[in-house]
């Protein structure tokens, strides 16, 4: 298939801005005049330095980052801060987790290595189909951090209010940074896997409150010390230079889209194109409780294993492509990240008509 | 400056093969009719499967591995494996190391964290200039491990043995892997960080004897765990797809060059045309003793700082790039890996004769 016959559904890695792409697939073997492509370049070289920093800037801009925050350039994934966030900041102390999903899930069982973990929430009653609300998080006194997933990929929920805690908020939000405006300075910790909306896979970026820097475990790898990286800037060691430059081209086209404010107001636009066929249809059911709905992950399925199967297929086949559900739960679920343009959505909806029309009996 | 005018001599991130550039700047739109970019593929995806199994395979030929051990793609850079060596392998007890450089140093100190090391060998006493010989390493007969590292690119050195020890080998291949053949049987682990020989900054291979996989300490982060990235097939979470993808197009390109055979044939012959140089020279000093130079990154020295200096910024302009030393020795440095042709070699060799006898006094 060429491009243009096809729109990328995929829950991360997924769809990148063409004009990122073009820009990459244009510069591979000179980046501007260096002679260099940019995965040749030395870390310490000043047009890396340039590339880093530009980024950074962009980031900084693009999410309003307070200057008592800083942004750390990370590998490894959301899932290896999982571990991190334990090691730095639990102190072998307590720390609350609200689970609403697989990957909150994970980094609760992953805390409990490090200290006492109290679970302050859990939608795991109703499959994860809901968020549960404010005055439902039983929170502890003695909580070095409050943990959640801000949107949850697999389930298709995301919390729509901030929670209000004593202990600082640590947020993963990896499927839904850079698609809305977030007040930095209410969060202890942020991070995110940059395959969803930022860059290709094996960045992670995340942005903390300084002040929480320094008080890791003692056998915490070094590697893993949020002090340590800020103190070097991300670059102890060689950091993974071209998803820095990816993410940095990514911003340039998010700028040109109007920044997060100009992603945001069409984000929940495009969802609803797809909730309203749902929710009118007798053939699709959302999976997620219609408060809790995400943005960025419609999850739906027809009640029938074979009927989502054939559903996946036939949409591939007319290049709408990674529709089918996580293997955990299977169903359907369409991502709908920033760089997915509403063109795609529309078809997706006019393919999802045509579909009911032919299978609802 | 073009691409044709210039050298890139930088230690790592460095030079990666033309032909590799060229088809991921082809490929980069659409990847060979899947209408995506190997960015925004599902890494559990039949594509990126194909892709990964691609890379994995060919590493396991080029490098001749032993279905014994197992190939894992891992993140975080050889520092990370700093950590996750003494974790996984240390079991609190104690382990060897061979201090010849900067990063073997780093890494011993690192392993203190976790048990209890003993210091094998040195050759800090005289600026890491040498690799000590077998009969002067002091082997602990209770080691889990003798851990070193086989190509120390900030002093250009190598160890041109392997030791000999009861204890499984640890080795940091990091500066020379795929520059020459390896029984990878005689070892228990070996790491490489990609960016010198074989991809981009992002992507470190790891390949261990199965056997050695499931000694962790419970308190190791579970992205850190060997046993948990074998069983996995390193997908526990998503891994860094492109550097993965190519490492692939290297892998192609070395084979074009006769595999590992190949390259290893022309290695010696590319540095001692450096060597030869520094050799006869009454300006340049090599940093090395004669016995344990590195064909990967050769160092040098006029002995005067500023002189240094000016070598360097002249090579720059001249299209000669990333001569310099590492900011922590100083003084010169040509990395020659496997991309970097025999023609640089020579324009380099050209380059240093002529500034010669414009400098020496």
């Amino acid at each position: 298939m060429t491009r243009e016959q096809v729109f990328n559904f995929a829950a991360g890695p997924s769809v990148l801005p063409r004009q990122a792409l073009e820009r990459a697939a244009a510069e591979m073997l000179n980046y501007r005049g260096s002679g260099m492509s940019v995965m040749e370049m030395s870390h310490r070289s000043p047009w890396f330095q340039e590339i880093f920093d530009d980024a950074k800037g962009k980031l900084k801009k693009a999410l309003d980052v307070p200057d008592s925050h800083e942004i750390l350039f990370l590998q490894g994934g959301a899932s290896l801060q999982f571990s991190m966030v334990p090691l730095n900041l639990m102190e072998g102390g307590t720390a609350d987790y609200a689970v609403t999903g697989n990957f909150s899930n994970i980094a609760m069982k992953e805390a409990k290595k490090y200290g006492t973990v109290h679970v302050a929430a859990s939608s795991q009653d109703d499959d994860f189909s809901y968020i549960p609300a404010q005055e439902q998080l039983t929170i502890s006194p003695e909580a070095k951090y409050f943990y959640y997933c801000a949107n949850n990929t697999i389930y298709g929920t995301a919390w729509n209010y901030v929670p209000e805690t004593a202990a600082p908020l640590v947020c993963d939000m990896s499927s839904e940074i850079l698609s809305r405006r977030v007040d930095v300075a209410k969060y202890g910790l942020i991070f995110a896997g940059a395959q969803k909306n930022m860059a290709p896979a094996g960045l992670t970026v995340v942005i903390l409150d300084k002040a929480l820097a320094g008080r890791e475990a003692p056998y915490t790898p070094l590697m893993l010390s949020y002090k340590t990286m800020i103190e070097k800037d991300s670059m102890y060691n060689t950091p993974p230079c071209w998803c820095i430059y990816m993410l940095g081209l990514t911003l340039d086209w998010l700028e040109s889209q109007g920044g997060v404010a100009g992603v945001e107001a069409i984000k929940h636009e495009k969802a609803a194109v797809i909730y309203d066929i749902i929710d009118n249809s007798r053939l699709y059911k959302g999976c997620a409780r219609p408060e809790a709905r995400s943005d960025m992950n419609v999850t739906f399925r027809t009640g029938d294993a074979d009927l989502d199967a054939a559903f996946a297929k036939q949409a591939q086949a007319q290049g709408l492509l990674n529709l089918k559900g996580h293997r955990s739960v299977g169903g359907l679920r369409a991502s709908l990240y920033n760089a997915q343009p509403m063109e795609g959505v529309q078809v997706l909806a006019a393919f999802m008509k045509k579909f009911e029309v032919e299978h609802h009996v």
